[in-house]
């Protein structure tokens, strides 16, 4: 479809789909990208998942996700990196280049975020190594301030920029979603340097609606339902040199209920109505 | 009661407390301060209050709040100084030099934040002179980022203090809450800033805890029982030459649904535990 070249569906917006469901719809409505998550892709087998997507035409814009890298206690340390060093395999296997990471939150009874920011410096030190070894750029995702205590202590552009650009850019970058981002009055200025330091590894889009779900986590609106400028931002993003796929994720209860192929539809048509 | 002379009771952690009941429970429990909200003042006559509070030998540490400023059309934005004026002469009326200010939200269908904020700043131009000529200080609340498309576009210390830097700092300050501001990795040379200006014109304490309610709003948790380092935030507020009353300002239904003189006691306890 004409303009949509560079868009991708990431799986979380259509749950209601299994892989092959996924594959055949994003094939049928002209999407060249999809975006996988960890759970179905290991349920399926990742190299099956690889051939599936391959055989349909489809690129694997990323994998969701790692992460969770803030447990204080040597074995709580040693397990995420085990599961990420996994994850970072997968990436490879399912043929994709980029691991988004969730960064984790705050362990529990603690209050020291900066602590637990610094924990994640050393957990990618750790990490980047069998990254490079295997081709995947770990892609850190600042989640909006939101989830700082329970789900990812970087919460924003800046401070996902100052913990990438301790690594090489080649092989820690940073996420760039609309959803986490889009209240910062700082963000232009992060965009341009994400840009000039080459740290754009992804870019994600989801629209702010309120009033918020219990748990905030579901609450993401269809694209054009909510207060984000989408378009300003893939402007920006692509001023700042990006050039590789947008993706689509949206946790949205009332798109899983939905008709996935319409979902798409929907997405699609939203896609180029406020984004493009 | 040693310890907490600074200590102040925001009214809405009582809400169960009618006005006679909180300052009777408040000079009970030996605390000097309320915050006090417009709804109830004006329901039982700004000078009525003032009466009662003065005889129980209270200050008013602040009333919440105007704002609600980012009206684009002519007659919203006329509406909105006006109620302002009122809220300013309201809170001259109940004794108080501190007025808290939640600047209000994106429009309906806008997504234009700049705009907005924009709109805050010419709103408290115009209003300033006024405030002045009352002798009460706009207080611009940095509202938490999850509260800037519905509630307040005006998301963080950094935004507040520009805000009010156009402004004489005898007139127009910030307020400092611990809820809305624990996440951000700027906050400590903001207010570095705001001290050295002259800025903080209160300073409100809750804690954050997961998971949020619906709507996110009357999720604030009891002082202690989250992820906030209150007492860093008390240090830090008390080296940028902050002196003045310490509100607790926790809206939780938990909270509501339990004896008054209960929930000040539990609060002055946490208060000593976790912020002294």
């Amino acid at each position: 479809m004409r303009g949509t070249e560079r868009f991708s569906l990431n799986q979380a917006t259509v749950r209601q789909w299994s892989l092959p469901d996924l594959v055949a719809g994003c094939a049928a409505a002209g999407v060249r990208h999809v975006g996988l998550w960890r759970e179905p892709v290991r349920e399926y087998g990742p190299a099956a998942v690889a051939r599936l997507v391959r055989a349909a035409g489809l690129s694997v814009s990323s994998l969701c996700r790692g992460g969770f890298l803030t447990a204080p206690d040597p074995a709580g340390r040693a397990a995420a990196l085990a599961d990420n060093r996994a994850a970072i395999e997968e990436a490879a296997a399912v043929g994709t280049d980029t691991l988004v990471l969730v960064c984790g939150g705050l362990p529990p009874g603690s209050r020291d975020l900066a602590g637990a920011r610094e924990r994640v410096a050393d957990a990618l030190a750790a990490l980047v190594p069998h990254a490079a070894g295997c081709g995947v750029r770990l892609a850190v995702e600042p989640l909006h301030p939101v989830f700082a205590a329970d789900r990812c202590v970087v919460s924003t552009l800046g401070q996902a920029l100052a913990l990438a650009e301790r690594f090489p850019a080649e092989w820690v970058g940073i996420v760039v979603d609309t959803y986490h981002l889009w209240w910062d009055d700082t963000v232009a200025e992060g965009l341009a340097r994400a840009g000039e330091g080459g740290r754009i590894a992804a870019f994600q889009l989801a629209d702010w609606v309120t009033p918020l779900p219990e748990g905030v986590l579901l609450g993401r609106g269809q694209l054009g339902d909510g207060s984000v400028d989408l378009r300003w931002f893939r402007e920006r993003v692509e001023a700042a040199g990006y050039t590789g796929p947008t993706e689509a994720e949206i946790f949205s209860p009332a798109l899983w209920a939905r008709d996935g192929a319409q979902v798409l539809a929907e997405t699609l048509e939203r896609y180029r109505a406020h984004v493009l």
